[in-house]
């Protein structure tokens, strides 16, 4: 008998996916699930923040809200899908003021509107803080998922990383700068994303929720295959060296392991290279054939551990 | 300022949809939201089980698991449509053990494939008890909302009243017996559902998820119409008789208002009275054009007040 805590969610899932749901058909391992309904291709995906992991220290009701939508639609985003819509499904404890709820469900819609769609239904029940989002989204053209990248491509990541990390050591210490507004309103990759699919581009993508050696592995695992990453190319983002300098913490902790970026992984042919110039990307490294993740500075190369966001452990 | 607990569930939804969700082009108020993608009708809906509220004394992980799945599943039923897959977002907490994880996943795939579907996908995350699924259903014909009911029209319930609310307080008191397995165990209504969707049958559906009283009002207020339910009909189910005999409780209570059974009230034009007949269903009185919920007993009418199982309060 091992505890939930012992066993960590990966294996949890792992384990699911092996013993539990041995004969599904759809799924399971990719950000989302998709499901052929006469021809169309529907992708959901349901994710769960409590105030417990996810609540900030500063951060309100109405960004809460925005976070919890935030996560789900990056899921769509990540398959290269198009949003039609987002459920609430809301535990609150019954002494909450009821402006909470309202300001969470403000948050919510707003999220929604910027990855142009709206909540369509959800669900209160009494409980000590989280929503489950549900996210749903249709891919028009080819549907991402982390089991296509082959050795030769490249690897790429939208936006920057370390932000929103840094963000979470930074208000914990009282300081709300640009990294606390990194932190508490990620915005989904969904233009992104969709252009990566509607063109034929990626190979395969995945979110960074719980930082880039996370999901670098995780794509090494599903499409059997190894990562060379770069260190000199990876996009610091903006505020991140004057936390850690601040702070005293490992910049390389928050770069390549710290969470809540949300930004894209994807990997595609070198042929697509001036077709994805204009997106707020960077090439960081190369898909090997040699497996594991391996990170190269100045030449010299490291194995990179998982070292990502577990939760329960 | 007001609490959720002064509020209510109801009111609360109500609010969400008048002042939050006010251009909300889907949904809300029924059991499902309903999307038109490209000509097919999909409808989702979101529901939270809490150990709180749902784990009844001597239920296993299982029985938890298979209710969890169910109340989802019996939204969809309740639309009239045909269930693709559900979502399994489970918060435990760490120190669970994690073939109760197991179990209860289990018990949701068991039920799904009850329903004709399977488990797509989830979550899992810490937290105090709580599994938030997410069912998806392909809407093939008309979708049953609780809108439609016209004045003249019968009205309808499937299965069995009172089983599950007795089977509640049976289990309180340490008797376990049918009623017992009619609480933990309910079956989504769905050939039911998809029969009265695809003949054109009822006018308007929904769950008894939170008793009769509940679901009567509720139809009543979205039709704008009244309900006039004569006593002497209503199904009665099995052992609750002998229930409320032993622990002295009131049978009205658990017939009209007690939740759990998970049946499907409808409505339906007199001239399909042939056609249904073979259901497992009860006609329990008609939809009237005056405004109001009303019980005849022996010919005496009376109101009947909207005494259902309601959240936070």
């Amino acid at each position: 008998m091992a505890s939930l805590k012992d066993v960590g969610e990966r294996a949890l899932t792992e384990r699911i996916i092996r013993d539990i749901r041995c004969n599904a058909h759809v799924g399971p391992g990719d950000d989302a699930a998709c499901l052929d309904v006469n021809g169309i291709k529907i992708v959901v995906s349901s994710d769960i923040v409590t105030f417990d992991r996810h609540m900030l220290k500063g951060m309100t009701m109405e960004q809460f809200g925005w976070m919890a939508a935030a996560v789900n639609f990056s899921d769509i985003a990540s398959m290269g899908a198009r949003p039609i819509g987002i459920l609430a499904a809301v535990s609150l404890p019954a002494e909450t003021d009821e402006d909470d709820l309202y300001s969470i469900m403000k948050g919510m819609e707003e999220c929604a509107g910027e990855c142009g769609t709206e909540v369509i239904g959800g669900d209160t029940k009494p409980g000590n803080g989280s929503i489950c989002g549900t996210a749903l989204g249709v891919c028009d053209h080819k549907v991402l998922t982390r089991s296509g990248a082959r050795p030769g491509d490249l690897v790429a990541v939208t936006g920057t990383l370390g932000s929103a990390s840094a963000g979470w050591y930074a208000a914990l210490n009282g300081i709300y700068d640009e990294t606390f507004y990194a932190a508490v309103k990620p915005v989904p990759r969904i233009k992104e994303g969709m252009f990566l699919s509607s063109g034929g581009i990626a190979t395969s993508c995945m979110d960074i929720s719980d930082g880039l050696s996370s999901a670098a592995h995780a794509i090494c695992g599903s499409s059997n295959v190894g990562i060379d990453i770069t260190a000199e190319s990876l996009p610091v983002g903006k505020g991140v060296e004057n936390i850690v300098k601040k702070l005293k913490l490992s910049a390389a902790d928050l770069i390549l392991h710290g969470g809540g970026d949300y930004g894209l992984m994807f990997t595609f042919g070198k042929e697509h290279i001036d077709t994805i110039s204009d997106m707020d990307m960077s090439v960081i490294g190369t898909v090997t054939k040699k497996k594991g993740v391996n990170l190269i500075t100045e030449g010299i190369s490291e194995r990179m551990e998982n070292k990502g966001y577990e939760h329960f452990t």
